[in-house]
């Protein structure tokens, strides 16, 4: 391919509306162009490196057995009726009347669709197990689109799903799944991806993990144990944290005019926030029921471990004069009963603590859990914290870290298979209802998260193995009728040798010329001047500066075949066994 | 792959719902399943049908100097309003509000979405010409899907654009694109496919030609001369007739009581279709005006060129008593002036005809055109039939043939980049609109098609270069040690030699796996029994029973790669040169 005919335009202004570094290299080096917000059209270099990274996911699922269909994007409203879904999700979920008046979605994810396909086919137990998988345009009315193609609207995603007769083969297979899964990030140069389990949010089941790739851009919170390994998403993490113990003391109730937030409580009444309970207030989704949430006074609550143990949806109450409840000075005691309380694992076994007495500008303090709230019931529902004890070595090292999640991976159970009448004929003639796993990866989403990951300011450094172009030969004069034949044939030598090569003989300064091969990102550059051709040489380095050589002209060809060699045997190092 | 893995079921009995045979045998054969009207998913036997012809036509686009791209499937309402599309497609356009209430449509073709990608790029004349081309998932709210793949709802299309600053340049490159679709067909194994001129209906612009596969089962209808090879869809296709010719005689009213058909009027007055004439009614779209047109007796209306001569959409009258025409008696004389009237090609210079009166029960005889409807004005709107006059060498041997649209490629001219202020500056320094041409190919339909145009009653006969599987190895009894094994290594050799292979070592009835094999198509079968092993043998045939071989076990892998090579190298014959 000629630079000059590329379709696109590279420019060196960073765009005004490009926040993260990949979306503005992205945009200047004429990969995307947005269409719509959250809604993006791909330009021929950001094609070529998501049908790298396609081809390399499909080869991996290819590995475990995976059979790839094709489901359709427009889905009958019916079918998500059957799951529930079409009814529990909000409008994310982008829905619409064909001309015939039936309603209709766009397919955010496909369990529903894989459930169809295979409903007939799987009926007896021994076409078990099986996976199946699609590379397929995904939409979701997200509601805030951002960072190019990280977070977008309408997208390619890899989703498979697999179907099993017990939880021990599930597992087994989860097992192989989660090893593809990280041979997929280290083929596509990405090795530094780590798995860390998750929750698993609408996607029902249990067991999950989301797939992280870490950089300070990144959505997520991760909580890592650097001393045993520990990795989860913040979302999922447990948090451990002692009693907080004091002096037996009685429960006093204190003024505490107009004092309202803990850290003025605590100041005005010389104590600290270990030793006081901070209340959160919340609102059921389905009846604007409060809930009070309390905790460790330097703690914050996890909203979805407070979710998941209400097993309803909940948003930020809206308090006012009518409200059960008094903001500012909510405690346990005296608490109005049509509000649910939970405590979390943090207050057990407290005592010494200041907290609201449910009476503007009043406070108790010496609150003895144990003591003054008898029966109460603790669980975890705040949220880990740097520095605190990992749940798996009990050291209190714990750090967060941010991360883009670039793929996850589910054990379903039978959410799916049981609300839509999946089953099959075990060996003994019962009926019995099929366990489902399900995997996805987001092919822009990694394309963005590995420029992200590894870029410079003057563009993307692109692993080989998912560059657009592998090589680009620059012709720095290409005036000088010497210097445009020896590129020229170079440029054809490769080509015929099979390397995806670029090829810029634009007469332009040598300048303009690497700026362009910086934002395109070739990892292997070849520089053909009059003044290395007056020595009889070529010069070839790499986009990762870390190989830089000169070559006598006749060896060009074969020094370049051995430098994409180099580079590629780098990243295969990275990859681990399949199983 | 084996067949025992392989996901989705085969079975003997014609789906009721099956009209067309390449239906009914990809539903019986485990390839599609319908989700909803219209809309299907693929198992893998049709993905990979799919993928294949998907790979030769990148093969193809790139080889005209196509650059892939990829464009959404959800595109915002506005850039089909800057076209005029938003407006004037009808409900065939799905359109749905995002959530924030911002109109979003489904794409059904991305001449919008090209316009939009290059608009900024392709400022200046030193850009072009360039190509760009996806291919991707399409909806088109179809209102009468039918016959499985070959017209559904939702498709994969790949769809290309190219953009010009003379209309010579654009004719050269179409020429190109015009070769390059021969060879995508011929290298599909269907060079049966024709390429024929056509109408460019909603898509705008001038020349353009539709490449038709020719099966009764197909919905157009195709103008074929066979003297010099003229070839046109019926909707574009001209019609040559004549000057119908009789003695003078004088206008003259006659009563016809209740005679309103042709044959009636023909019979009462003992005169002949061809010295009568035809009036078909119609009304605008826009606004319900009536027009009526007038031909000789045995024509039909092509309503396609009907509709480009009066420049606006019709539909067939609905006559009442208050119409200003007297259905059954209807005459260019006398006719009510409200009428809008066009006068086919074939009354031009005739005489002697019947004609209505506009007056119920009464008929004219003798009108002479030029005497009686002085200043008509006579245009082409005439279906060209069976033994009529080519327009091209004018011999009067004209045949009918049924064909399914596989392809089609149109010269847009200025109709998008003109609407979408698409400009760019010439050499001189002049602003300047660039002209399009846009080229389709819907690949599941030409999967299908190949399908329906090769098979026979047990199942596709898939050409080499798309089937599923090149090769099916047959154990025929999978409980026999020696069998076994030598399928199995049999079957492990062609995988490693890169050859895609099915397997089939199921322990069932060697008729249950030949019915399978059938449906499923690979062009060449590799049949291990104890019978032929007593011998020393395997049998190699292929599914178009043009190879039936018994060779030594030693042989059989590379006899199998021969036939392999040699049912390729008559595909390979068949395909053009490129230009």
């Amino acid at each position: 391919m000629k630079v000059k005919n590329l379709v696109g335009e590279r420019f060196k202004e960073r765009p005004s509306d490009c926040v993260v570094d990949s979306h503005a290299l992205m945009v200047r080096g004429g990969y995307i162009k947005q269409v719509a917000n959250g809604i993006f059209s791909l330009f021929p270099p950001a094609r070529r490196v998501t049908q790298k990274i396609e081809q390399i996911i499909r080869e991996e699922m290819d590995r475990i057995d995976g059979q790839e269909v094709l489901f359709p994007v427009v889905l009958p409203g019916s079918l998500w009726m059957e799951s529930g879904r079409y009814q529990s999700i909000d409008n994310t979920l982008a829905r619409f009347d064909d001309r015939n008046g039936t309603p209709m979605v766009l397919g955010m994810t496909h369990e529903e669709a894989a459930v169809q396909l295979v409903r007939e086919y799987a009926s007896t137990y021994n076409r078990y197990p099986f996976m199946i998988y699609q590379i397929q345009t995904k939409f979701r009315d997200e509601a805030r689109p951002r960072a190019g193609l990280i977070r977008v609207r309408e997208f390619t995603m890899k989703d498979a799903y697999s179907f099993h007769t017990s939880q021990e083969d599930l597992e087994a297979y989860y097992a192989r799944c989660y090893r593809a899964y990280e041979r997929i990030y280290a083929r596509a140069g990405a090795p530094q991806v780590i798995a860390v389990k998750s929750d698993s949010g609408m996607m029902g089941g249990s067991v999950s993990h989301e797939y992280m790739l870490l950089t300070d851009i990144g959505e997520d919170s991760i909580v890592i144990c650097p001393e045993c390994g520990y990795r989860a998403n913040m979302e999922a993490a447990e948090n451990i944290v002692g009693a907080t113990r004091a002096e037996d003391m009685p429960l006093t109730k204190v003024a505490t005019p107009d004092k309202k937030t803990i850290e003025e409580v605590v100041e005005y009444l010389h104590g600290d926030t270990l030793h006081s309970v901070k209340a959160v207030v919340y609102q059921t989704n389905a009846e604007d029921k409060f809930v009070v949430a309390f905790l460790r006074g330097d703690l914050e609550v996890n909203e979805t471990k407070l979710t998941n143990y209400l097993g309803e949806n909940i948003h930020p109450a809206v308090v006012t004069e009518d409200s059960p409840v008094v903001a500012g000075f909510i405690g346990p005691i005296g608490l109005d009963p049509s509000v649910k309380v939970v405590f979390d694992a943090s207050l057990k076994g407290s005592n010494g603590l200041t907290c609201g007495a449910n009476e503007a500008d009043y406070h108790y303090t010496g609150l003895d859990m144990e003591r003054d709230v008898p029966g109460a019931v603790f669980t975890d529902i705040a949220k880990a914290f740097e520095g605190g004890i990992c749940p798996s070595c009990g050291k209190p090292h714990l750090t967060i870290s941010r991360g883009i999640e670039v793929g996850n991976i589910f054990q379903l159970g039978t959410k799916y298979s049981k609300s839509m009448n999946m089953t099959y004929t075990d060996a003994d003639g019962n009926t019995q209802i099929p366990i489902m796993g399900c995997y996805g990866i987001g092919v822009g989403r990694l394309a963005a998260s590995i420029a992200e990951a590894s870029h410079d300011k003057f563009g993307p450094i692109w692993p080989i193995s998912i560059a657009p172009w592998s090589v680009e030969v620059c012709c720095l004069r290409a005036d000088d009728p010497q210097t445009k034949k020896i590129s020229e044939d170079l440029y054809q030598a490769l080509e015929n040798a099979g390397v995806d090569t670029l090829y810029d003989d634009r007469d332009i300064r040598p300048g303009a010329m690497f700026s362009d091969a910086d934002l395109l990102g070739a990892p292997v550059r070849v520089i053909v001047s009059p003044k290395n051709l007056a020595n009889g040489e070529i010069e070839i380095s790499t986009r990762d500066k870390s190989i830089q050589v000169k070559v006598p002209v006749a060896d060009a060809l074969d020094k370049t075949r051995e430098i994409i060699k180099t580079l590629q045997d780098r990243i295969d190092e990275t990859v681990p066994e399949s199983i």
